[in-house]
């Protein structure tokens, strides 16, 4: 079984719809590349005693915690705080972090707002990158990254490499024009039992009002698995009459 | 207080990394015009237990919950039976969706998958709509609807309408090239203790390598107080040196 993760996504503006979310699909698919399972994300508000309630539960039941956004200086930045209460350990001053911050900006813009930013729960480990001086933090099992997302990909990609994991994920797809679901949900139910540790999903698409089709992607971490499904996905295909053609379909 | 609501993406798809969620912001955009409260979004995995336990807590939790996804006729689309399973009643057989599938497709098309789409939890009512032969469903206080964006956005639209809710959100944004968040965000505490029940968020942009700035969005049920809170931002991005913008910066 590959190590799980849970992704707290800490924002306001994400809830109220200012904000089109592109973060989960980026941790998503790194994760899946790597061996990690996202088993769940969360898009929780600006709330203390939501963030502080979430980030308890999801890291006793998840291997890993990512939360993005609420890191920067100003009052609705309050993950860091929110992660030492989950903790109960002090919010602390974080020299190493603060000497950085104070190189960076000039002595009347290191105010108090920017060094509140060198505040961490007592014991967390800074994720330096090369975007951002204010840095996120690694606490126990939860990774504390900006929701800025150039900001949030430096920070992920610093942390990745140093989480254990477990086999990546491949994947095959098949689509086939005029098809739909409909008509093939009793072949591939079959094709599904046959490989119960493959993952198949069935999506529909649309090209335009007159070209329709269905998406069938076949995933897992046994790779021979998945080659298996996958030929017998192309196969269904044929015999209802259809044309298999290799990967996804052209983006409508 | 505004009534609130949940939703549930059910997925492997997003959370895999394969598909761009686009829903959330929409349910998001409509909630809040609407003056219904997006508490919380989870995004799970198609997996019967986890759905199951996800729609308990969450109808219990708040007044509406909405799910997206799993509504087709294959295989890993187990969203209503698990919804049945929620509700503790039976999942069956419903006599005017039938007629309805059975009328709109031929009798050799109308197979087992097909008619699958008229099983329901025992008590619901279906989610007509203009795009979809195949309803949604609303059980309780759960609405369910397909993952389809199309398809969802025809559904929900069918059951806004019909939810009790309260004062419609209203917003006003300022942006500032060339300030940063470490700069006001002490006077933006300030504005925000002032107005604590508008929500003031501060919202770092980039438009290009030499050009970025802050977007400060005052948001809230109290329109009058927005305004008030949206105008003292103004005035201190004025007292600042920087020169306030009307609304959201443009998209870089």
């Amino acid at each position: 079984m590959n190590p799980t993760a849970c992704l707290l996504v800490i924002g306001n503006e994400i809830l109220s719809g200012r904000t089109q979310d592109v973060n989960v699909q980026y941790i998503a698919r790194r994760l899946s590349e790597t061996g990690i399972t996202l088993s769940e994300v969360r898009i929780i508000p600006d709330i203390r005693a939501v963030i502080v309630r979430n980030v308890t539960q999801a890291r006793a039941a998840y291997d890993n915690v990512f939360t993005t956004g609420g890191i920067g200086p100003t009052h609705d930045d309050i993950t860091s705080a929110c992660v030492a209460e989950s903790f109960g350990v002090p919010w602390v001053h974080h020299p190493e972090t603060f000497r950085l911050l104070e190189a960076h900006f000039t002595p009347a813009d290191f105010n108090a707002a920017r060094q509140r930013m060198a505040t961490m729960p007592q014991g967390a480990v800074p994720i330096r990158n090369s975007v951002s001086v204010a840095p996120g933090f690694t606490m126990g099992n939860v990774h504390v990254m900006a929701g800025v997302p150039r900001i949030m990909r430096a920070m992920f990609e610093e942390v990745l490499p140093t989480l254990p994991h477990g086999t990546p994920v491949t994947s095959e797809a098949w689509h086939a024009n005029g098809l739909y679901e409909g008509s093939l949900a009793a072949g591939l139910e079959t094709i599904q039992q046959r490989y119960p540790d493959i993952d198949i999903g069935s999506y529909p698409y649309r090209l335009d009002e007159s070209s329709r089709g269905v998406c069938l992607l076949c995933k897992g971490t046994d790779a021979d698995g998945v080659k298996a499904a996958s030929s017998a996905v192309r196969d269904l295909i044929k015999q209802l009459g259809f044309t298999p053609q290799a990967g996804e379909p052209p983006k409508a």
